[in-house]
């Protein structure tokens, strides 16, 4: 156990802003950068089926031609990485028997062993629910890896901005992901922050706690 | 800057599991629940808006009564604490300016700074979305409020169980959640694992890197 203090992980939680302004002359280590890989790909999923895809895009040509698409903001071109998070469309039988040969071998179990978890995953996922349905679930998953990663920088001290504001239709066609099962679904850029971001010392704006929740 | 070690990270998400299996005996203290709390107050939403509203249940009876709408599943029962994560339904203009008037209130900025800032949003979210496109909108967000939820509990070493097998109907049903404008979309139950849940010992299965990351 590596557990971390209460007062830790809520100055990091704390400390994170959606990053306007990076320090374009500062990039994320590589090793760093392996973290935040194998934190997303340690991220938890519905039935464990990761119905997603990552891409990491640091080619400055290719993030001057996605800036257009999203609506010029600053961070596609001065972060140090932009991650574009893709969502699996239409996910299949073919999708859910990729997990179960990889839990098969993980696990050292015979794919006879899952024919009850596959039943339930083919059950409530793919035939319990339509395309669009299914769609809609793929998109919430992936969003427990943005969830993830931005919990993930903000405790290593990386700086990250979410980023909802694009094209995701124009994004899909410049990085083809139509043809490969894919749909954008949110990006993220992250790097570290420039001294001159003015955000950076906002006040952070929630809702009170006696708004947010409710004690049953 | 209270700053984490890559490895204590990586340690704590591999520690963590999807606990079948809770000790009843064993409750999160008051304080590391305000921890928690103040974690899910802190997640990120587009724009700020935070659409939505967390249940945390720890009445025996309103746990018995959840339990059948959750397929009878055992950690509803035995977990020291369940939260429902409730997307805002029909995210409304009165909405935005709630919290638009804490931006302001909170920042010391007059709502009139703020008119531009409204335009985006009522512009990109209430008028540009239809009702059912703005409840998968809110129900993005409230994923990330689960993938913080998630990773702040395993870097302070507190077990948890995200759950979508639980019929959304009923717990809107029997928690009154229409009327208050709001719907279900994923539960969690937190605690500490049973020294006899097996699924602990379990190999994680998670695709290799290399099928789920695109370097551009």
């Amino acid at each position: 156990m590596s557990t971390i203090k209460s007062n830790q992980l809520l100055d990091q939680l704390n400390w994170r802003y959606a990053t306007k302004q990076f320090d374009a002359d500062k990039k994320i280590s590589a090793a760093d950068w392996a973290t935040l890989e194998t934190a997303l790909q340690l991220t938890p999923s519905s039935a464990g089926l990761q119905p997603w895809h990552f891409f990491v895009v640091t080619n400055p040509e290719m993030r001057e031609k996605l800036k257009p698409a999203a609506y010029g903001q600053g961070q596609i071109g001065n972060a140090s990485h932009l991650v574009v998070f893709a969502a699996k469309t239409n996910f299949s039988e073919a999708d859910a028997d990729a997990h179960l040969a990889n839990v098969a071998k993980t696990q050292g179990v015979s794919t006879e062993a899952l024919t009850p978890l596959r039943g339930m995953i083919i059950g409530g996922i793919i035939k319990g629910m339509d395309e669009t349905a299914r769609n809609a679930w793929s998109r919430n998953q992936i969003y427990i890896a943005l969830g993830n990663l931005l919990t993930s920088a903000a405790v290593l001290g990386i700086d990250a901005c979410p980023m909802e504001g694009f094209d995701r239709a124009q994004f899909d066609e410049i990085l083809g992901l139509k043809s490969k099962g894919l749909a954008s679904a949110v990006i993220a850029t992250l790097g570290y922050r420039s001294a001159t971001d003015k955000y950076a010392a906002a006040a952070k704006v929630r809702f009170p706690k006696e708004k947010l929740f409710t004690h049953i």
